[in-house]
């Protein structure tokens, strides 16, 4: 074993944190990715910090919150001036590439305002989310009466399924995320029936297996240190797997959802969620019985690919220098407190797996350890930098670098507090709610004890006792008792709120050193008499001579 | 009169509120500024957004608020990411001139991240924060043992003062800031006791007649609309004035300073800056017999040169097209509440003039109006962008336009509440209180009946009532009968800081029309079954046909 040289940076897409074997999940078995928490550390608190595809993902690439980036949901360009990955990467000598998703919106304007033409490297690195694009495949290609969310989607994907003979405009639709019934007609994955058909593809050609393999790919032709961002779509909707993992999961293998009666017509902002098209889909039974199976067969094909992979690399020696992080964007609630997908902030989506594999000697004393340390996923930024050699720019980068717990030197991080945001303004709650597009914003704050959710609609908070209701079930936000808590955490979150976070342009060591130096460059201060003040500081200023101006020769 | 085709946009520096005749100054005299607060709106409640040029002036050339824009301080460089006058004005084909100081310091890293070359047309603008640079003048020239705190100050001005015959390498210290005496020896303007001495300059070449003249040189020259910034660097020290103005202010001038003994070894962080040298200057009444006759006549010489310009503008009918805009970035304390300088928050530092004249037959109903609105100097960019005729970009620009007290139709802002903030982390007064650099920022909000000054360095709140006492000379930060005045004003402050200032790559117009657009484009979300969900948004994945992927040919 050997320090790191290269970063597998693997993330999955809509994956619960308890969705995997070594998670606790009783009947989904993941024997590969358990196998790597066996050699890593296994973070059992780790808070994305959207819980949203690209805000979440911006935050990760950024190494900041979304109160500090701005892209505070899908689809709001992320600002040409925020610093990525690549930008604290590739100056210590780090390839910083892409396989697979993002969600990154390049700032188009800004880009022009500067003059970045979108085909220079630099046009194409601020337009891709700081990576070199190895493969772009941010997993969908929707289709609208109005075109599609994202048009771009799935191209290189579905020219690799057309030439392998799928005949179709959209095989990553028609064959990859979608059944077939007797007749020949397509049954969509858009609808949540078709779930529970097997997707018409020949397994191997499905997409976890297809970007696994353009992930080993990329590893086995490049030389120089890379971070790989190895980035799946699964198990994200369209819920729909191929067999043999169609067929693996069957009612007896669903959890119950963790929900409770007392939890519907309170607060009426979770309210609104719980009443959205997806909220209510998931509260129903038959909706969970068709879904869970196809999820829980896609998370088991993505922990057959991680075997496939791991595998590889420890066959080809790469596992004794690459360092591998296994992580979430965030997670689904499937049904969780009457809600679907993830848009809210109880641990079911806000609490993502994290698994870190670090080949050094020094890791070796923390090898298959399960850490409970308040982890964001801002850390992995500052993990990475730390990793390739250099000093974590702490200016700009939000979160802290988890080297000292995978070494064994910290048992800790050093935050009380995790934040999330999420900014429903843009959304159809919103549109439901015509609420105010500048007060739409709802911020969570959770301690190892207490989770606080505030909302700006000028609603009550909601607040839970995670050690005593680790399933989130009472909202304690209109208890009397708990006011001074709520107060605490409000507290906390305003110190959080007024963080210098756009002062990103001097380092602290920088600022520090202008302490003295206005005096040293001539700049004399409240000095009446030169005679009072160090001479040295004003030397510059003394035994001057000049004329009078009356009797200078004037060029007028 | 007709609509504003340009913007005259003159700013001092270091000019008092009230040391104006018509802001109330008794012996000062100021007819011509007073002449224009006459033809148009004077504000009384208008506040800057930092008590320090660099980053005043950046929240004004931004229309942001420090904490958005992350310039803390001097020398903090604003990032390359942000937008200025410039970016707002030409679009609208308003060219954004610069005649003086900007106090701009360039994000020289961010500028080579994106690749930004210093000499292209982009890359000036951003480094001139914006402005096409007609004469760039910051308005000192600095001399300490390690260099000059900015090597390239009063370049031009040194230039043509040397071709006047003004014999010397830095003729803007030797002539223009110091006074001489009769062994030709410099008087050095950077000590205070030499302001009594007279300028060794010929007026009409002293500083602020050179940069009118400049300014009158631009307008003479240019066709296109413009935003002229006439940036002067008077009344900022080095406090030393030629003749005539050097002898017109004497000790029955001057208004004693306001300051109370209670003030005095109170509050530390208010403490630490009384005891900083400049406080212990100004507190001394030697110190303040000698400066304020130099400011004052500084301010007087300001007063005559604007009747110059105004003069010149009305002779060439200027005055017709032209808005006129006249303010400062900061005021002074000159001995107030035992400070020097301006880097707290009493009105003495944060309110600052501002006259508006706009010579639209709209704004005839306000001509000679004094407005107590609460305004802040982020609100002249979405004036300027208005009277410009552009849409204010609100989703960017954090202020309000004026226009509408202007015309008239509004005779007060929105808002209930200013805002200013200074960061002294990288300053002396850090490093005498070895303060942590995060945690040494200060934040003031202000009502028209409150002042509430927030220390992150966990000092306790100072607290002032403006209408009770509106010289600031009781603080109540201790007082329990104001504890909930306290805790409504930190609300407002929590609110404030929460407010999504980094979501500025989408319009709010936008961010409302992509509540429905996911949907037509394709995104069907939590639907069980088609015939559950309008047709129109799933006709696309409906009646489609495929072969089983068992029957294709393979390309294997």
């Amino acid at each position: 074993m050997a320090k790191a040289k290269n970063i597998l940076f693997i993330m999955f897409d809509q994956l619960r944190w308890d969705y995997l074997s070594c998670y606790g999940h009783p009947h989904l078995h993941t024997p590969h990715i358990d196998a790597l928490a066996a050699q890593g550390v296994r973070f059992s608190r780790s808070y994305i910090q959207s819980p949203i595809c690209g805000s979440s993902r911006m935050s990760t690439y950024t190494g900041r919150y979304v109160h500090s980036h701005g892209a505070t949901t899908n689809a709001v360009p992320l600002k040409v001036g925020e610093m990525t990955l690549g930008d604290h990467l590739r100056p210590l000598g780090m390839g910083t590439w892409l396989v697979g998703k993002t969600h990154m919106r390049a700032d188009a304007d800004g880009m022009a305002r500067l003059g970045l033409a979108p085909d220079s490297i630099i046009g194409v690195r601020v337009a891709e989310c700081g990576f070199d694009v190895f493969e772009r495949d941010d997993g969908m290609l929707p289709e609208g009466p109005d075109g599609s969310y994202d048009p771009e989607g799935a191209r290189t994907y579905n020219e690799w399924l057309r030439e392998k003979g799928y005949e179709s405009d959209n095989p990553w639709h028609d064959f990859a995320n979608s059944g077939l019934d007797e007749d020949g007609n397509v049954l969509s994955g858009w609808f949540l029936k078709n779930a529970s058909e097997p997707a018409n593809i020949d397994e191997p050609d499905s997409e976890t297996p297809y970007l696994t393999g353009r992930g080993i790919e990329f590893i086995e032709q490049t030389q120089e240190p890379w971070l790989c961002h190895l980035s799946c779509i699964k198990p994200h909707w369209p819920y729909i797997v191929p067999e043999p993992y169609a067929s693996m999961y069957g009612p007896e293998h669903l959890l119950p959802p963790i929900r409770g009666e007392n939890e519907r017509g309170g607060h009426p902002i979770f309210s609104a969620f719980q009443d959205s098209i997806v909220g209510k889909a998931f509260s129903r039974d038959d909706v969970r019985q068709a879904v869970l199976p196809a999820y829980m067969g896609l998370i088991k094909q993505v922990d057959d690919q991680m075997g496939r992979l791991f595998g590889w690399l420890k066959d080809t020696g790469r596992m004794d220098d690459t360092m591998i992080v296994l992580t979430s964007d965030h997670g689904d609630f499937l049904g969780d407190h009457w809600l679907g997908e993830k848009t809210f902030f109880h641990d079911s989506s806000t609490k993502v797996p994290l698994i870190i594999y670090d080949p050094s000697p020094e890791a070796d004393a923390t090898r298959g350890m399960v850490c409970d340390a308040l982890v964001e996923s801002i850390d992995l930024a500052p993990t990475f930098v730390e990793t390739a050699g250099g000093e974590v720019p702490d200016h700009i980068l939000e979160g802290q670098s988890l080297l000292p717990i995978l070494h064994g030197k910290a048992q800790d991080t050093d935050r009380q507090y995790v934040f999330c945001e999420y900014d429903y303004g843009p959304s159809g709650i919103g549109h439901k709610l015509h609420s105010d597009i500048r007060k739409s914003q709802m911020f969570m704050i959770a301690s190892k004890k207490w989770k606080l959710i505030h909302f700006e609609s000028g609603d009550r908070p909601m607040l839970f006792d995670l050690e005593n209701d680790p399933q989130e079930l009472n909202d304690l936000g209109e208890s009397n008792a708990h006011a001074e808590v709520i107060a605490g955490l409000y507290d906390a979150m305003f110190e959080w709120a007024r963080r210098p976070s756009q002062r990103t342009t001097l380092s602290e060591q920088q600022l520090i050193a202008m302490r003295t130096s206005s005096r040293t460059r001539g700049i004399v201060l409240g000095v009446y008499d030169e005679d009072e003040y160090p001479e040295d500081l004003t030397v510059k200023y003394r035994n001057r001579k000049a004329r009078p101006f009356s009797t200078l020769v004037r060029d007028d």
